[in-house]
């Protein structure tokens, strides 16, 4: 495979030059983390995240993301040795306070409490607050799924987006990720952000010289664009569905920061920190453990559905392109173009 | 007001002949439920629930819905005087087999346990199956935001609306609603179809010979079409928001049906019952209290949401038409044509 149709639906050339196994671009970016000014564990943790999401095929969310991350952490803005502060505030819920660190960190830090909870409750939350987010957000749902669990999650970001019948950003690309365990083959597993678009997406649409479908955006004077660059220099997305996903994009707003004690995604200003990147917000995540009631038979179920939607000619579930590229990075290693190879072993130092 | 815009932005002319008193017409359709053959607890809490949408402007799931219950009571495939089992499987869970009754008195049956566990746990879910759900789904979510505590439910339907990526019919409208309380004013209440319309709505528009967006439907040829006959006659609807919407009502499939043990959209027929109009699925509520944890002032939080979202320019919240509508029913009653005044008195055999 030397090519691939990217959500718009642009083909264009997968230019390769170097494969590194998984193990091996972890280690080089744990090291880049580290060298940047986060702890070790914190290092471990992003670096897992961020090979995971290269090798997964997501673009906007792998090595991509590296120089805003070490840029974020040069500002000073996010705290790289953040220590959470997990707190059992009920049977069912879960606060963890991640102290102006990485959300990633800190969901890691209340994971098995969580998963004790569900067990035995049924149902569990855990809210996240004073947490940076920068990453794609199934990987934060799909362990569960491999466990057996149902779960959801929900993350604010920085105002890019106009709410509907509004003229001004001021919700995020606020994403929902969900994740349900099937009984044969990998979990069923999506993440969409409730703007038309992804903002990495778009910086990768900018990049590339790109333009984006109309409906997607708004330049500087609240006109609709399909120039990549006036949506990123004073423009805005709008929602994805309208009104629908305008509304989804509030929920995200009040579950991920109302719910939490985090910041909405127009609460913070990145100005005293030229360089900053990363949104100080919150997350919210709700596991359920399908094993009671009614539904004690889920993955069988999930299975009976996926049946029935190929039956119908739906041809990929959710989750299914990533879970083709980690195949194939898992059999032969992350393919690298020369210059991200380069751009890494730059910020690592090398 | 003597005319109203709909949600595709018709404006048509409201023709008024009569207004009930809410308590009036709730008397008057529970007259109709009970002689029908549910029983009288069913009645009232159905009766309660048409009034109320009727009420609240929404003609899709008001008195609209009323020739529907009574063909599906008739035709024997739903139980009007079913009881419900409530079983607490865990702390935090909850399973309701409805016993192929109506979803609405599964729910209230259960609604004194949830609360309590949502107050005790931080976080309930409510699993509903074998339940037929024909209305709003608004109503099943307000009283909570009432209450200071945030829900969200899910319920699906009939095999109506093609998988992005599909050639057939799958998944129902399969609606969410979400309801989170105010410091100051109604709560935030949406329910929106991840279908690109309500079914509700489609019947309206052949009913007054309306042509429906584009993007909205198929015929039964799968091929775009703009009337909305095309569409109920072998035609299907067509997700909001392309792949997107699609992913989420394959999670309202995996929540209302897998999680509760209820059927999926596609896996009931109403071909033994003719005049059955009710889906026999499976519904989902998540209530959790956000008194706990770094949330504590959930309802300011929402406030000062609501407040930048005016500040950024949009005019109106979801729930406002709803909540405008109501005042004006509370006030002055709920106005009926003539027409829809002398089915509701057929109906009650008056």
């Amino acid at each position: 495979m030397n090519e691939e149709q990217s959500r718009d639906g642009v083909v264009k050339p997968r230019v390769e030059a170097r494969r590194l196994g998984l193990e091996e671009l972890q280690a080089l970016l744990a090291r880049i983390f580290e060298r940047h000014g986060t702890s070790a564990q914190v290092a471990a943790i992003l670096a897992h995240n961020v090979a995971q999401a290269q090798g997964d095929g997501a673009d906007s969310h792998g090595i991509f993301r590296m120089p805003g991350y070490v840029s974020t952490l040069a500002s000073g803005w996010v705290d790289g040795r953040a220590v959470p502060v997990v707190q059992d505030v009920a049977p069912g819920f879960i606060d963890v306070d991640a102290r102006n660190g990485f959300a990633q960190p800190a969901h890691h830090a209340a994971r098995a409490l969580l998963l004790e909870k569900v067990r035995t409750q049924g149902i569990a939350l855990l809210a996240i607050r004073d947490s940076h987010h920068f990453a794609a957000l199934w990987p934060d749902v799909e362990p569960y799924a491999r466990e057996g669990l149902v779960a959801l999650t929900f993350v604010n970001s920085m105002a890019c987006v106009v709410p509907h019948g509004a003229k001004k950003a001021l919700f995020g690309t606020n994403p929902i990720a969900f994740a349900a365990p099937r009984a044969q083959g990998d979990p069923l597993v999506f993440d969409l952000a409730t703007s038309a678009m992804a903002h990495g997406d778009i910086q990768i649409a900018a990049r590339e010289g790109r333009n984006v479908p109309p409906d997607h955006g708004v330049d500087s004077q609240g006109e609709p664009t399909c120039d990549p660059n006036a949506i990123l220099q004073g423009g805005a997305l709008l929602p994805f569905g309208g009104h629908k996903g305008s509304a989804l994009s509030m929920m995200v707003e009040l579950l991920a920061a109302a719910l939490t004690g985090g910041n909405f995604s127009f609460d913070f200003s990145w100005s005293e920190h030229p360089g900053a990147q990363t949104p100080r917000t919150g997350q919210l995540l709700i596991v359920i453990d399908p094993a009671r009631g009614g539904g004690a038979h889920f993955a069988a179920r999930a299975e009976a559905l996926v049946r029935a939607m190929r039956d119908a000619g739906q041809e990929r579930m959710p989750g299914d392109r990533r879970y083709g590229r980690r195949r194939e990075s898992l059999a032969s290693g992350v393919a690298l173009s020369e210059a991200d190879f380069a751009m890494l072993k730059e910020l690592a130092g090398d």
